[in-house]
């Protein structure tokens, strides 16, 4: 198993950019995400909400640092059709992260973990790479997933 | 307390229209909901649904007669962006029901009830006339609704 | 094309007000919407949850400026079930302004235009006027709505 | 690994009785559940949607054999609001089950397998005693989980 | 009619901790609420999202003191599969709350209270005891819920 | 403007096949999606439901022809972690179809239209087209559909 490393802390100065929208063709909800994260967002997500007249909208979310809300805010004018933005402070504790390489029946395969106060409580095989195998030897996408989870535990032990 | 009557029955022979939406604008929802309510619909209502590419569409769906298929379509076709409708066969079993009118400090109120096999199963006070009697009134409308509650409760018994 | 202007600006002590239900009647949530809006909120949606024992609640948001609290949680307390309520702040950072009239083959209609920098990137059609001309005209709201932002963008030139 | 038997099958004549609820407090939902699952029902499950006015419902789904619609009705509509129930005609496709005993770190716990053609597809921990086991051992439920699907997965080889 | 009591207050220094989950298992959902809650939190609720690549995922919201975090966080990465959380502050606004008993035709039951400024705005029959009496005496929940908010209102006089 | 071809016409025969996931990790949902379409199904699409115990569930629908049944439930017993399947029967109403070629200040573009008892009722620009003519002229996705829609309007004619 190799590795590469990055330590648990907290970010303040992250915000979130919320933006109500009931005029919106669904369509383009992915394509703005794409954007949002190629302009540097950390993430985005969107809710479904209800909004005045019971119209049923959808509330655009995207997690930020402060530096990237002029980028962000130049991504959501330009592509939604919101005539404004709402911003709500946060701050952001992330884990430790390390990825490991594990040996299985499709392959080495990737699988990152997370480490809270220098003890590992997550891991995760790399989603994309299970696709390709799963697509790769024509076996159920669970197949492989639970194989890599399998041989990641026998390798590093359980988690408590 | 005064009252109208409705028997207890079955109605064979209903569709629930359904069209999977993900590129139309929200706000168009409730405009639709009327029209298809005026041109005879039994029911409308709308699920939030995710489809391909993860896009976050609107499922439409109506309840009608079989007889009111067409009419349905005719506001579907010209008021959606669907290319295409799935029907699905129904039976609908409807409660007996009466309109009570009951005294309240708000004045006469309407109560409907619903009878299974002829006993009192349901009643619910007329949602409207709760909302006027509430503005005019300047209380919640949660204390008008429960007074019309109460009065009928104490005038017909309970449910048990 | 006339017009009316307002300018782009941020509005720092906005709160968010949140407050999750799980007992209250949704036949209300209309009524309860078109209260606060009657009572200085900015904004007010609802946003479907999973609270304890996997009760499918409804949180309700209401945007409002600092000096509206007390306005709110009157209607609040008042007209829903709940037993307290959250804060959370927020800046609300809104577009430039203007409505123009354009002449379409319905009459004049209003466009509200939404400007980031000086540039205008949002466009659309008063929705209630759209309503009005497809029930007056007898034609798809679609219709109407493409027509008028069809001649807005005929007039105006194209976001790019 | 012990184990115990159930042929896969397809059920016809089975039913899913719907109820559109947009009145009712939704504290009641999980008693109603267990009310219905207690008289009969194979299964029941709640969808969100929006209703006439832009009102946030909830839809009850229950599915249930032609016979128990009876006994389904009188729970529905004793102890929800609603006038009326539609009725859609389902068919059941049943994988072949059976429960095997492995033996993990916390003890021997329960694998449900699925069989579909004769071969497994899907394999399970039973659920309540993975969380008594978390409990029990204070270690996290999702290494019980993982334990035992480990356990499961050596003991009868890969899905594939 | 018995009571005890704790007065209206604003908290200053409460959180809404925020995790999105898109590959956690949703049955660990109910478990996660218990623990959070056992461990002090104020209140859990889960948000249905889409994130990335439309994957409809679940945001965990835990409510609770500043001095609660670090043992919210062990529960959360622990029990969960997220790799980070956000903070966003908040305030919370809680009524004044009473219990009281009231004598009904299913015995004695409790009633909770809530006071806006010295006022009574809410009250709510105790939920798991209208449970406890419609099981024992075999009446349909909402006739005990109804008994029981009847009792009180003619007890307490109506809201207004 | 070029164009190929297809009837209106109604398709008996068809089938939803539905099951409740309230195990499933949900990263695992495009994935499933992708191979349901590849193997023929008409449409794959996701509903967020509340399952026993309050748990957050997902239903997976896939409409498909009842010769594609066996081919479906393949990908569905191997790639979900169902043990059972709900079919229902429907019938599929479909516009007839055309495509034509537009030319706008992007390039010749795709539209597809709709037709209901030979009129137009639907037009609607090719989604993939319009994404990479944003990406590539770096324009807002929203101004190339509106520009698609708007050449077609002006060649074909207003909906009414």
């Amino acid at each position: 198993m190799e590795h590469s490393h990055r330590q648990e802390h907290t970010d303040g100065g992250m915000v979130v950019i919320q933006a109500n929208l009931d005029d919106m063709n669904p369509e383009f909800t992915s394509y703005i995400t794409d954007l949002l994260l190629a302009a540097g967002a950390n993430d985005v997500y969107w809710i479904p909400i209800i909004m005045k007249k019971g119209r049923p909208g959808i509330m655009l979310n995207v997690l930020v640092g402060e530096e990237g809300i002029a980028a962000m805010e130049q991504v959501i004018f330009a592509e939604t059709t919101t005539l404004g933005l709402r911003y709500i402070r946060a701050e952001c504790h992330r884990l430790g992260r390390e990825f490991f390489r594990v040996e299985t029946c499709f392959g080495p395969m990737t699988v990152k973990v997370g480490y809270h106060q220098g003890k590992v409580v997550q891991f995760a095989p790399e989603f994309r790479e299970c696709e390709e195998a799963a697509r790769l030897h024509k076996v159920p996408l669970k197949e492989v997933y639970e194989e890599v989870r399998s041989r990641y535990r026998s390798a590093a032990g359980p988690l408590v």
